[in-house]
């Protein structure tokens, strides 16, 4: 079950991990080459996930790519960022029609970055998209620009770099108090409006625990509509996108998120989204993956005929007992 | 703003209101034609909810016609109780077969009955759809199952009955911990798949605080996708369906909503859904009208244009000046 | 560790687990004894937790005494029925004199029959005491009346059972929005402020997990005081007191809560406070127990030299390396 | 009502508002006295929150003077800085003694420069004493070291410093996943033990609200135990300390808020704890300002004799009907 899997990190990971109350950040700054230099520290990792224009861009490209190198690790995604101080108030829904126009330029030049650098994965993750307070927003506005960029942006790949996937990063809140493309749900219709198969949904483990949603279902909800292109995982107690290594909390919700990534045959990236604030990062790293591996392994050793017995039934315990033979050494 | 509104209430407001630790209700038990006879005493109301086969059935249907007739009430829309002990673990996405089918079997009956009393709005909440444990269910079969069944009614209604909608009320949880119909995302996205015009959402006002939506924004989102066909008017503090009075906690999201439904020109019945467990269910009805007129008709004093300038750029203190100059006698 | 601990049940849980939806419940309805009896095929059951005067009283006291005979099993603790229709306003805390002096006479009488049972425990689970809505009411009067009734309760039993414990089990909400002994802090208080040795706190993991409390830190918290009396298991998503089996959820923090048991050296009962509405109630204490001391068992595997090592620097990666090595069989 | 109170603000409203999305704030940067000089701006303000030793310390004091003075405000209270990098695993709860240390010397330092700034409120905001991952800490021993180190300070303040009293700042979570001085409850029943009477709270309205508490209660169980000594304002949804503008969402519970710190005759500060990344400083400290003093005179017209009448009964609709009568212009 999910042999073919490769993990990636986020390079964010490797920042200082800064918050509002110590915006220093809890470690020392390295440049993104460094980070990817202590990346490449990480065991049993294959790929990282960077940022465009603020880590990986048209004038560095050959740093980061010496960085690449000397580190073994290629590129999973290419990520825009879009939500540094310039779009405060939204990217494809900002206010300002020449930063909207920006952000879909950016949003073009990762889908080429990406396959500049040999990745099928380009991620939208519109953290500044939404609003704060009632009231504040037109909201008709408010979705008929995003969903115009997100269609843009899917349109400029189909043409220019039909390999190269657009990835939708879903979440609730943070930094704004309400995201835009929030929950699995408003992803997979604004994917059907748009109508083009290379838009679809990276799902993050702890995006769902904060959203309320069960990670497992929502992995079978966009399979359903072919929107699983990309998987973040980290862990969090349900309120908040705490990103802590993977495994520390929700034993029971990941073991069936990784069961349910096979089920599906998913054969794509698996990619750290973690934020080890007072934490070693390489050892958050490697308790993740370390955590996910096993999990994977142990599942191997799942009695399935018993659970999908059970699931006839929706028997909840008799289910539990097939997944409590695999736990606890 | 909002002039042609009408307002219904539950049926469910009228029994004893039982919760777990006082099945018996805080309050006295009543006939569903007697709990229409004190529903007839709430000022400003025009319409009932009923549900089907409970409340109103074949059986019936005369008795209940003539406390409709006493209490000047109409049938705002008849609703499928589709969540007795016999659905406790689903209605359409029932493990037994034979439970699928009478489901499917009781909300064609619903569509007929709406039709027959002269509702034009079918009620479909599917409270036991869904799952509580990690591993219970086969979250394909489903949502296999779960869409079949939404498809099989909307196409028995295009067919038999034109001029009634189907109205799915969607719900994060309870009495399931997680429910199928979960979101204003999956509603859009599962109408979009059965791709008829005449299924689509009520929206619930304390569905969307407890799901961690703006009740505003989700209108809206509704409307983009002209699946906007109902509305349930309650309050809660956003963890929770506490059915509340409507008006009680959360003024300044009950006026944006308002606004928004004025903004989509909605002309349909305010459902009242509320418990009022140690309330008098009159006096909660009453106020919770009372609330809402009052909240749009100062809407009418509101100063629109600085509004609209305000969110032309997303000014959101600006916006609140505004919205200010309606609030405090 | 925790070998002396034994096992217990709350009645509640072989009721038809009734819910506002379906007030029958979801199953068929027993008598009180035999409710017992059915307990009695749990394995690895010792007590039960009765309900006074609602399942236990002055009149069926013989036959609940031959039915626990039969059943094999001992009175674990006694607890006070307030939160029927009656106190449907509060029981220390109604707004009427006479219902709250009832109130007060039941809870003693919960003490009496404690004693007289051979139980050691008497409980005060005070469900409807607080409030719904905003400015409902006088907190001051409130908190006087819920203060002094405990008091009053322990000052009883001091003089008149001076073995059996007032247990006081906080809860944030549920059936009230908001209930007057809602979290941990709160009860240390109002028991410091009582100043009796004899009251002190029953803490419920899932009630902990509602209240975002660490149930493993609250345990401790409550050492620290000298009011850690009972114990109460079951496991929830964290918003609401979803009363599910034990261990099927918060595997690592249940592991956590189970250590702090014995680092305090807890030798008291365990009570199960589950509410299978949906499940077989007998499997599901079967696996509830099971959980509980297969993660007890496991725990005696826990390098513990590794652990306060790695506490010692507050290092959660290697605080949780020390916990993986008795994860994942 | 509530003529005495003076408002001031924290100075951290005037930083660049950072978030660990834009670590450099989404606002240019200023000095302290630059910082100073346009919370002079603000309408109504008469005093000023500062940090120690961050913002103010015994280097830039006469600096902080000049803008003080340049500004016509006061020091309403001086906080401890123990939260920023070095403080990263705690202060009075840090593994390292060193850090442990230093912590309570400047939290002393704070209470030596409260007096000398003439303010009579020094503020202990432990944001990094708690925990993010179960097993982390020793419980035990966190909680040996957190009321050490308060009665430590309380201590040095009862004999240096007698006007000086000591406000303890809870809050549930943020910067750590959990905070050791988390809820209402828990710091009154610190206080208790610490048995001194010039420790108490700082009650923060939002934190209040993420902690699911009733800020009103809470104001009327610190006032129980004499321990109401602070007040900070701002709004959040219920999940997060957001710190929106004071108004902007919960205006029923702001107005209970403000209610019950009349019926203590609470006469203190109204400190604004707003962030306000993407609005305008002045204007959001303005605009919370005027919502206070417009709830506050709104509530003299509140017809009391209907409110008590309704609470004697725990009648929350016609408490309602009181209230609704300053409501809508």
């Amino acid at each position: 079950m999910l042999k073919e899997v490769r993990f990636a990190v986020g390079i964010w990971a490797f920042t200082p991990c800064a918050d509002r109350f110590e915006p220093a950040g809890y470690k020392e700054s390295k440049t993104v080459p460094d980070q990817i230099r202590v990346a490449g520290k990480v065991k049993d990792l294959d790929g990282i996930i960077l940022q465009y224009p603020t880590g990986l861009n048209e004038r560095n490209i050959d740093e980061i790519r010496d960085a690449l190198k000397e580190s073994g690790l290629t590129v999973a995604q290419v990520d825009a960022n879009l939500f540094s101080r310039r779009f405060a108030k939204g990217s494809f829904t900002s206010p300002d029609e020449k930063i909207r126009k920006e952000a879909k330029e950016i949003a073009k030049n990762v889908v080429k970055m990406a396959k500049e650098m040999g990745s099928k994965q380009a991620g939208l993750w519109l953290g500044q998209d939404g609003y704060d307070y009632p009231f504040q927003v037109n909201y008709k506005e408010m979705w008929d620009r995003e969903i115009n960029g997100y269609r843009q942006v899917a349109e400029y790949a189909r043409d220019n770099a039909p390999d190269v996937k657009i990835c939708i990063e879903y979440k609730l809140k943070e930094p704004r108090n309400f995201m835009t493309t929030a929950t699995v749900g408003k992803t997979v219709a604004i994917c059907q409006e748009i109508g083009l198969p290379n838009i679809g949904a990276t799902i993050d483990f702890g995006h769902c625990l904060m959203g309320q949603e069960s990670p497992a279902e929502s992995v079978m909800f966009l399979d359903r509509y072919k929107r699983l292109f990309g998987v973040h995982i980290n862990d969090n107690y349900g309120y908040w996108d705490d990103d802590l290594f993977f495994g520390s909390l929700n034993t029971i919700k990941a073991l069936e998120f990784i069961y349910c990534l096979g089920k599906v045959n998913y054969k794509g990236w698996i990619g750290l989204d973690i934020f080890p604030y007072r934490e070693d990062v390489v050892e958050a790293c490697n308790i993740s993956i370390q955590n996910f591996k096993d999990m994977a392994e142990v599942l191997d050793r799942l009695p399935e005929k018993n659970l999908i017995k059970a699931q006839s039934r929706q028997d909840a315990i008799e289910a539990y007992r097939a997944v409590r033979k695999i736990l606890f050494r």
